[in-house]
């Protein structure tokens, strides 16, 4: 026994979201049964035209509606540092802690050899463009700090190496607020390595 | 900072659903814009069409987008027993244990006078009626064995006195395979009073 047909559409197309299961959806296929009809026409419409409004940003990829995107068009920004991230989320994560300082260029993909993804599929020959274009003097390498990522950022550092850009990474270690005896041996290790001089500048020990 | 408008609009649509906070609803914006089209038509049309198509059925009151529904139409089902449930979903769960078994009458709520709820608020009226005209014998009442459940069920048992209609109620009781270490009291009480005699042919004791 199943339920009415919409009823039945609607709960097997929200189980193809992530994290969403049919009992999930059955739940939230009953709550919009009840719920009001401008929010649901709302939601509808929003679904609808998410795809149709949303563009990629011609100069760093992230994701827009206007050209080019909030980020690159602010000029409060410097011209000179871009930071390189994976996904256009992770600008937000980035816009948190340190807001209206750089300009990003979003690569949509780490290099993944085993996936065969490899730096023409993402956007890594626009990066090379761009620092020759825009004279960038410093590339702050902000991909996860998985195999990937590092395997991505030392690629890009390679690439680059003949336009005298300087490029960074960003720091692995424990968290903020974190506990050593919850932490893996890998990330213990990289925070040794990243440790710093508490007596000079703070600059990162090789 | 925040994402384009078209995003920060479908997210925060999202948020309003039940049990999807700002992190999910970002996370399943972002899965929907990589989604194929077909995909994203499909989901908001059938969003947007679900209320056009449901209706409720004239003699139970399940929501139904045949009239009259399912259950109703099923000539299988006797005509004399009527489980009467808070919710159409309710529907489901006792269909997966006794398919094609009983009518069903949905009251779409219970007697709740915190919340000013009275039984003419749901279908107990229509439910009345509905006795008196079908020649009903059994009612089974099915609602949640919570406070506001158990109310709905004595008032139901009261108001059909004169019918001449046998009420029962749903046991209540220590789920099966469970342990009696991590049940309640309460549970555990009407496990004991809900007992039944494994000598004779399995009536509960009063």
């Amino acid at each position: 026994m199943y339920y009415p047909e919409p009823i039945e559409r609607l709960i097997e197309h929200l189980t193809r979201l992530p994290g969403i299961g049919r009992k999930t959806a059955t739940r939230l296929t009953f709550f919009l049964l009840h719920a009001n009809n401008t929010y649901i026409a709302d939601l509808s419409e929003s679904i609808a035209q998410l795809k149709e409004k949303i563009r990629l940003c011609s100069i760093c990829f992230n994701i827009t509606d206007i050209e080019p995107c909030q980020y690159c068009r602010d000029e409060h920004r410097g011209k000179g540092i871009i930071c390189v991230v994976e996904e256009p989320s992770h600008i937000m994560m980035i816009e948190s802690s340190n807001p209206r300082t750089y300009r990003y260029h979003v690569l949509h993909g780490v290099i993944n050899p085993i996936e065969g993804i490899g730096p023409e599929d993402i956007r890594i020959p626009e990066l090379k463009e761009r620092i020759e274009r825009e004279g960038v003097t410093e590339l702050i390498i902000a991909t996860n700090p998985t195999i990937e990522g590092n395997t991505t950022a030392h690629y890009i550092a390679e690439l680059t190496k003949s336009l005298h850009v300087r490029i960074t990474r960003i720091a692995s270690g424990i968290p903020v607020g974190g506990d050593l005896v919850y932490t893996d041996p890998l990330t213990i290790k990289s925070a040794i390595e990243n440790r710093r001089s508490l007596s000079d500048d703070s600059q990162p020990l090789s």
